[in-house]
């Protein structure tokens, strides 16, 4: 069994996130829609107000092993605001590497989101995932989530690009 | 026809913020799940790091009329990241009084948002609306919305209460 270590990303792990990032919009079959720079992540996780949070996981090596720790896994989450609840987390990404999954690296992230959220006042954290991923939908709805589409009917939208721009006059 | 003006909200607006939330989450049959206060508003929205930022419909008094403007809506959001595309926008809440909808407030509010949003760097905003709400719907659409639960499958899920505190260990 390898020894698993979550932790807060530091700047140097940006490189490894982004590597990461588009393993999972692989696996989710977007991956052209990830435009995403490693200064981008950089400039944007670890200035002042930082735009988002994130976690990692690695693999601790044995001992006597000479390579170091390896990241295997990340969640990125940021704060967002409910008009019911106030102040919330949003779990934007959570992903595993392939070769590393069932041995509860993923729920090992999500528990370290909830206990972010509850010491920072939030009462909830969401998360989206996509249809087809029933092993996700699975564990979430395992480890107590609801799915507010099929419960409530929510539907996601966006808004981007030319739509966009001819919204904003510009 | 009334004039109305969009402009940022004060903190002074938050008492009328708040009995528009209550309205907002009447019309989505889910208003049993409004927790918030007036306090909370305050002090979320209008400290040096605001959770989040909101826009405010009034309608203007006629001149010589004794009254001052009105709020008939607002539109509330935050900013958040995309692992695909950096910065975004997400409304979280829009709302019109239904005696002053079918006169483009609700766009209005969408388009400084849209406006918002690219002042501020970002490629595309976000937001979600009740199955049911075709009104919505439509005008999202209209004005160049994907739906993003039907185009690709999104489904949002949320962890709450006790099922977080289980899972932080609390």
């Amino acid at each position: 069994m390898v020894s698993v270590r979550i932790r807060e990303a530091e700047e140097g792990d940006c490189g490894n996130i982004l590597r990461l990032i588009r393993e999972l919009a692989d696996y989710e079959k977007l991956s052209d829609q990830v435009k995403i720079s490693e200064e981008a992540l950089r400039a944007d996780g670890f200035g002042e107000n930082p735009f988002y949070h994130c976690l990692v996981a690695e693999i601790l090596p044995v001992p006597g092993e000479p390579q170091g720790p390896c990241v295997v896994g990340y969640g990125l989450y940021y704060f967002i605001y409910s008009t019911w609840k106030g102040r919330n987390v949003y779990l934007e990404d959570i992903y595993v590497k392939p070769e590393y999954r069932g041995q509860g690296i993923g729920s090992k992230i999500i528990k370290k989101v909830a206990e972010v959220a509850l010491d920072k006042g939030c009462s909830q954290f969401r998360l989206a995932v996509l249809d087809w991923n029933k092993r996700a939908m699975n564990l979430y709805k395992a480890l107590g989530a609801q799915d507010l589409t099929e419960a409530e009917g929510w539907h996601s939208f966006r808004f981007e690009g030319e739509a966009m721009r001819e919204l904003a006059g510009k």
